[in-house]
């Protein structure tokens, strides 16, 4: 094959490799050549020569048994997809079930396996060991979120610290909200403690105390339980913000079947920016997130990691408050 | 190694890529040398020796530009994870973008680049072409869902034909209701075909007619349009089922928007056993389907096309209507 484009079997491995640079014209020779030859990689072959799998992997975590992964993973994927497939690079999939496997043992696993060059890990703990793992297993890795511990992995950071919340404590106060209240995610995930911390420091800012935060898991029947506990005090608040869009859905529809309206006699916030959210009634009032292009962005660094030259830069826009119908003035 | 633990290297080979049998004393020699000698198969040299990547392929398709595959999906990955992952197959994840990729170059891609030993297609369609295509390329495949035409590939039918949809029509015929509708999923998937012809049928059986039956695509917006359709006519339906959850949802808000109440002056049925129909108001009776079955049932499927031993059957339950407060008497 070689011999037939007149070029150096290295040559050749960069063109169907990917790998290294060559000029476009002695790139089409050989693309030539291969056509003549109906010839054709091998990608196991290639994998054994360059040491590369040509795949990176995603680890999703789930945490029941019979595990529901979120909606917005969904876009994540297709937007990591999008950069990998135009650079043959596979997508290796693997479902993390906390309570289930075991971190180390799931991880060193992957990496033995030797089916990826790099991995993308979601969901930033709190006391996240899997940096430290990543480095010593020696699989190049990136994570989507804030890092527990500065400088242990790289990442990206597709929702900086607190993103949404301050906008959304200030749409709050505008409207006279002095009582809000957060029923927000778990305490071990990393992004709902950042918003927390926001919500408190904007709310300070206003020279103003939450009524309430109370942290629980990422689930409506926990949002609601906790809503009821917030009608049973006896201060109410005037508004609450939830962890995800499903979970404020459940709240809106604790609080409605509580006998309050929304938004005359209570306001509602959700966070994700799911479609539904503007089919319910009353539409709800969100913090939009962007999975598709947090995927791009964590694809595009993984690559970078490995030494690939990723073009395009990848913009990241940061989630941003959607305002419907959920939100209204505080009640006189 | 091999001679350490005293056996040939295709025993070896046995052990670590999981092929072939041998019994359980020899592979505890070959492990334990292995440890001894802190010896790792290389996947990458495995996959070349034994012309196995394994791995198992994914497809999901999409519809637009910026792709929003459905929810279910995740619960359907993890199935297929819950079978591939203990058995040390990888599952390698496309998404398809209808539209923007080629059909016949995709898949012979996909198969060219021999990552994959077989290879599990979702939706099937109207006419596909690809259980040829599969055939041609030398793919072990199967499709989930009921295949457009007997005998063309392997499939996995979590969803008999028209699956739930009779209970339906039982259920709103009971109550009473003589104008039924059915705002139904897209012409070009066979699941969609296959329901409208159920829900024709099952009313046939009682002597009934549909009130109505359109075609959109999966899409909350086009689910309102066609509800405000159906009200503008000079009679309107007292029930309507819709093909997705999320259809049902953006259907009944817009039936709430015009003034009517559900369900005492019309019924609301969706697809699919969302979480989030019990969190709306009135919550969404609807069928439930099962998608974590639906993928470890996929992928027991394609495991035994690959000649391996797949112990244990893998139940399919069958989607069961739920009812909710979304149906009630057929009003007077």
């Amino acid at each position: 094959m070689a011999a037939l484009a007149g070029v150096s079997p290295g040559a050749v491995s960069k063109v169907f490799n990917g790998t290294g640079r060559i000029s476009e014209a002695t790139a089409e020779r050989i693309r030539d050549a291969a056509r003549k030859l109906s010839w054709r990689p091998n990608a196991a072959a290639i994998a054994l020569r360059t040491a590369r799998a040509q795949a990176i992997g995603l680890v999703l975590s789930s945490d029941s048994k019979v595990p529901g992964v979120g909606a917005g993973n969904m876009d994540f994927i297709s937007g990591i997809e999008s950069v990998l497939s135009p650079r043959e690079y596979g997508l290796l999939l693997n479902v993390f079930i906390s309570g289930q496997h075991d971190e180390h043992h799931f991880y060193r696993t992957l990496a033995e396996r030797q089916r990826m060059d790099g991995i993308i890990l979601t969901n930033s703990m709190v006391g996240d060991t899997r940096p430290e793992l990543m480095t010593q297993l020696g699989l190049p890795a990136v994570l989507v979120g804030t890092p527990w511990k500065p400088g242990a992995i790289e990442y990206v950071d597709a929702d900086p610290p607190g993103a949404g919340i301050a906008e959304t404590v200030d749409h709050l106060v505008e409207l006279g909200h002095e009582r809000i209240a957060y029923v927000s995610g778990p305490k071990d995930f990393v992004l709902p403690v950042q918003r927390r911390e926001a919500f408190v420091q904007r709310l300070a800012e206003h020279g103003r105390q939450p009524h309430a935060v109370v942290s629980v898991e990422y689930s409506p029947a926990r949002a609601a339980e906790e809503t009821t506990a917030l009608l049973a005090a006896p201060v109410r608040p005037t508004a609450i913000l939830y962890g995800t869009d499903t979970m404020a859905i459940a709240g809106m529809r604790t609080l409605q079947a509580a006998g309050l309206r929304v938004p005359d006699d209570i306001s509602v916030v959700g966070f994700e920016g799911l479609t539904l959210g503007e089919w319910i009634d009353p539409p709800l009032t969100t913090v939009q997130r962007f999975a598709f292009q947090r995927g791009r962005a964590a694809a595009a660094k993984v690559l970078t990691l490995l030494g690939e030259t990723v073009e395009e830069p990848v913009p990241l826009e940061r989630p941003a408050l959607v305002v419907r119908g959920s939100t209204g003035p505080a009640p006189r």
